[in-house]
Formats: structure tokens, sequence, C-alpha cells
């Protein structure tokens, strides 16, 4: 199979959205917001060996691949709209392809997702998505909106993924019950579309966890120019990460939930007076939002704290080049 | 020096343009056109091996790595306006990496191309850029456009990237007087951004030619359903590929010339009205602009045919995976 035959049988399809002027399959796509609404546009690579392993699953690699650029795109409350994939592959193997796009597709499907370009091309497996959201003018959640006496949230539970990881790379043991559902969290995070949606005009920042809560935070507090203090013990994790804080399994326990990337869960801020429009957004997102800390006036330091409220040193996130 | 540092060091810029709500450094980048005007987006992926060699000239690789790009949008109609670049390397290499930054900002500064994304990561040597340009509403430039009876035109001259990949392969020699320039249009490609602004309105259909004149005029064709023919003897070129044409290198003349890449012009056509308003435009903007066949009904066929009318067999273009 060559490269165009390749476009035509595995990402050409036909534009459905009205503002998708000129879709995939010409030198540009071109496209239009509403009036009134704003494009917010994120890039993401993966590279083989780097973000997943040699031989991870096609399918669930294709819906990670797009999950976190709409995890990018849900921090600035943006609904996904389109998405342009290119991708360099050592071999134009149409069952890796036909297995990879059938997990982008699904996740593209559920949010309606358009694909409207892309390159292919050989070379060490690398994919490089890049995802448009819109969103009414004016209403992106940025990093630098925090302000001193905002309570800081996190969504869902944090930790999941770097315990899978830490599982895979034999540091630590997780019992046959739990390992399939780490490893969807590793594997298959799923990005918090509605939330970031729901939080337009509710939060003062937010941010996607994808290199681990400490250094994400860091990015936030260091946009605002404020500082924060986290209580260790309102991190939102599962039951057996808690117990492992509290025993011999410590300072794994702490780097999964202080300095573990790959969650895709949201952090954010916001003013005490939005408490309860937020303790209102859980339910009908199906996901637990928790208060973890507050952001102080000063210089960009984030103070992590024990039940005892001793500080503890605190991990950085994940640097690509460390 | 770690990916946060690389980043502010070499990447962070302050926006500078009023529609850049949100610039580079949040999770996504906030945009939103003028009224009455579109974005075309395009991206490319320039993997190391495979588009350049290793041990490239950074600076060159920095340009041709946003020409091709801007070529796209060319193709399209479209002004350049923002970039994205997402980018893998084998070490956070600081000398590397200032000095593509010199030659990627050097293009972008030439056309106010504003960087307002990126990602950085550990891997195998590849460049992937997303641009954006924007046009008014309506007007962009489509591969499906060409009617029966409309001229095809190419810009500047034919071959010479082709030529200058071939002398280093050692399939071919040439001259000490030639060599730089041709090596100039091989690594420092200069993308057409005036001229596709400019034919907005004037040309039914345009591409730019980055895998051959055959292989790319061949989308045109498919998109338009109609068939073409081409006029060996018109391809503008310069003078010792056109002696080679007529000597012992005539099949890898050929070769260069319908089906060598990397040349960025671009290939259009428009219909007889247009002649004058095409012929005015090319010396203000100093790149010839030159008739070299004619779109006909039928199947997307190509037909090529030398001064005797004889038909040639037509190579077809760069295929990545062949």
């Amino acid at each position: 199979m060559n490269e165009f035959e390749l476009i035509e049988r595995y990402f050409r399809r036909a534009p459905h959205n009205a503002d998708v002027r000129i879709g995939i399959g010409d030198d540009g796509a071109v496209i239009a917001p509403a009036p009134g609404m704003e494009y917010v546009v994120t890039v993401d690579m993966l590279v083989e060996g780097r973000h997943f392993a040699a031989g991870a699953d096609a399918e669930r690699l294709g819906h990670k691949t797009l999950a976190v650029n709409l995890s990018d795109l849900a921090a600035m409350g943006a609904l996904p709209r389109f998405a342009l994939l290119a991708g360099a592959l050592p071999a134009p193997d149409g069952a890796w392809i036909g297995a990879f796009m059938r997990g982008f597709d699904a996740l593209a499907g559920q949010y309606d997702v358009e694909l409207i370009g892309g390159d292919t091309t050989r070379g060490p497996r690398n994919l490089c998505v890049t995802a448009i959201g819109e969103l009414p003018a004016g209403t992106a959640l940025a990093r630098a909106g925090a302000n001193p006496g905002d309570t800081i949230y996190v969504s869902g539970a944090l930790g999941d993924a770097a315990l899978a990881l830490a599982v895979t790379l034999l540091m630590v043991s997780a019992s046959d019950a739990v390992l399939p559902a780490l490893r969807r969290r590793l594997d298959a995070p799923e990005p918090r579309v509605a939330l970031g949606v729901a939080l337009r005009g509710i939060a003062s920042s937010a941010i996607d966890l994808s290199d681990g809560l400490t250094g994400d935070l860091g990015h936030i507090l260091a946009a605002s120019r404020v500082g924060a203090t986290l209580d260790l013990d309102a991190i939102p994790c599962r039951a057996d990460l808690r117990a492992k804080l509290a025993g011999g399994e410590r300072d794994l326990a702490l780097a999964c939930l202080l300095a573990g990337g790959d969650d895709y869960e949201l952090a954010f801020t916001a003013p005490g007076a939005a408490r309860a429009a937020i303790d209102k957004l859980a339910a009908p997102l199906g996901v637990a939002l928790t208060r973890v800390g507050s952001i102080r006036e000063g210089r960009p330091r984030l103070r992590v704290v024990d039940a005892q409220g001793r500080a503890l040193d605190v991990a950085t996130g994940f640097d690509h080049f460390a």
C-alpha cells in the first residue's frame, strides 16, 4: 500500500461539520468559528520508547494520542472540534494503522471531533496530533488567573497511571483484581472534556495533570505569580495507594500522587464564592471534585503539608529531558 | 538544561498580535479570525534520515521546517499567521536548538508568523509544524476547482531541488559554480506566499509542488475530476537541466522535472480570461509564471507530450512509503 492509498483507506472521510469549508485532503483545511467564538489550538507529540512502549496496543494508543490533546483543550475550557494527525511509522502496516484509527475514531466520534488534516511518512514511530477546540470569546481558562485565597481542586483520583507504570517497571506489585483498572488509567485516559466546559466562568485557572500534580500546579503558580499550600491527605486517590502512603512504600506512593504524570485529570482554582457551584457539578458529570489546597500571596512556591502540618520535600513534575 | 528551561530559553516569546488572546505557554493558544475571515490549517512532519540527513545544517533545517508549511498555506491562498512546533530531539542540545530556531525565526519574522504553541520531547529527531493562515471567507484555492479549458501554470523553475539531491547522492555531477544555488533550493526553499495570496480570485485550483509535478498535479486532476496535457518543453527549468533533457542524461532530467519533489513552487490552473491578470503578477512578485499545459475533460489522467507531440510514460510523485 502506498502513502496515498493509506490516506484514502484510513484517513480520508467526508467533512460533516458546516464550519469545515474544506476538510482533509487539500493542502490545508479551511475552518471558521461561529461569530463570537474563539479557537483553542494545542499540539502533543508521542514517541515510541518514551510515551509508549514498542509493541503497545495500537487501538489504545490511537485513543491516548487524541485523548492527551483533548485533555489540553479541556484544561482551557474548550469544546473539541477538529484534529490533525501527523505520524511517522516504520512501515505502511495497514493492520496497525487500522487498529490505531479504531481507537482514535472511537474517541473522536464521542466528541464529534473531525479529522481535517494530517501527514504520513516513514520513520521511527512518532504520532503528533494538533487539536482545535472552540469556546465563547473571552472564556478560556488560562494558567494565569489564580488569585490569593482561591481554593485548589483536582478532579477524579490521582496516582493510578503512575502506579500502573510502576507495576509495569516491576517497582511494585498489584493484585490481578486491580491491575486492569490501573492499566486503563495509563493506556486509555478519559479527557475531562465536559468538566472543562462546565468550569468556564467558574474556575479562575486550570491545567491538565500530564506531568504530575506538583509540577503542573507549579505552572499555574508561575503564570499567576502566587504561592500555594497543598494538603497531602486531601489529595484523592485509591485506597491501596493511600495505604502505601502510611506504610513501607511511602516514597513510591508520594511519587505517584505528587509527581506521577499521565492521569489527565484537571487541577483548577476558584474563589471561595464558587464552592457551591463547583459542588453541584460533580454529580451530573460523574466525577469527584476535591479541594486539595489553597492559593496564597507570595513567590510561586508550593508547600505540601501532611496531617500534622509538617511540610514535605516536594518532587517536581516529569521532565522529558531529565 | 531541562525541558522547561529549554522552552523558556528558546521557544517562549511575548504574544504580539491582537488576535492571539493567549499565546505560547498555556495548555492551548487562543485565537480568533477577524470578522469575515477564515483560517487555513496544515501540518507537516520532517523526519531525520528521510526528509533531511543526520548532521544537516540546523539553521537551514529550521527555515525549511517552517517553509514547507508556509508553502501549503500559499497553495491555499492564505496569509500565514501562526505556527505550533512539536519536536523530538535525541538530546537537549542548546546549540542545535538555538541554530534551528534562528532559521525558523528568520522566516517566521519575514511573514510575522507568531509561534503560539509546541511540544518538546526526547526521541529520534522529528520536527512537526502546524501552520495556521488566514484569508477572506470563501477565497481559498482548493485542489477541486480546475475546469476543462483551464490553463496550467507553474511558478519559478522546476527540478533544482531534485538535481541537488541527485548530486548529493552522486548520481550526477554539477559544477562548483552551480552547486550552492542548487543546494539552496533543496535546503532553504522560499515559500511562494505572496503569489498564493495574489492568486485569490484568479486561480481555479492550486497545489504546492512538494512531491513532484506529475504527482502533485495528479491530486488536482483527481479532486477536480478532469484530465490534463502537459507540454514537456514548456516546463521552466535551468538551462543545464534543459541540456541534459536533450542529451545522455535524459532519464535523470525527466525525473527531476516531472517527479522531483522539494521545489516548493506552486502549480495552479486558471481560465483563459485570467491570462492578462496572471501575466501582470509576475513582475511585481519577481517570479516567473509559465503556462505548461491545459485541463481537459475526461478521466483524471495526465498526458505529457514532447515537442513532437509524442506522449511520454510519466513517472509518479514521491511516495514516502515506496
